[in-house]
């Protein structure tokens, strides 16, 4: 299955419950389209978070985010891994 | 140990061979600032690459990247994950 990672913007201040939270909601419902989140690294300084996944497509990874309430500014398809 | 995600962009067009040979580099030296590259994703269309490694701070994973040819755009500690 496909990999992707996507970025989040302006996560300001993002606790370890709270990305907690949002991967729960994530994991919640991702079989629903397909998708299986593996991991999600925050910084709360900049604000950026970063997911990679695995899913059918990237719009399936979106569709995910989008339910549980954090859209995610880009999902990149990651083909190529070392 | 610190966690960091760093940032390239302008990689387009990369193999899973030049991003393997890429992170050898990386791993043949990282040794001398106490850094550890864990993972590389690409993506060879939009040129991103991220890597995600330990080290004692982000000038120190810049450093080997600098030295392996392929400085980072950006470095951020992910002090948070999920």
């Amino acid at each position: 299955m496909p990999k992707f990672m996507d970025v989040h913007t302006g996560m300001h201040g993002i606790t370890p419950e709270g990305l907690l939270e949002a991967h729960n909601a994530d994991l919640a419902i991702q079989s629903e389209e397909g998708v299986s989140f593996e991991h999600a690294w925050a910084d709360p300084e900049s604000g950026m978070v970063w997911c990679i996944s695995e899913a059918p497509d990237a719009a399936a990874v979106q569709r995910i985010h989008e339910r549980a309430g954090h859209r995610a500014d880009q999902v990149f398809p990651v083909p190529v891994e070392a």
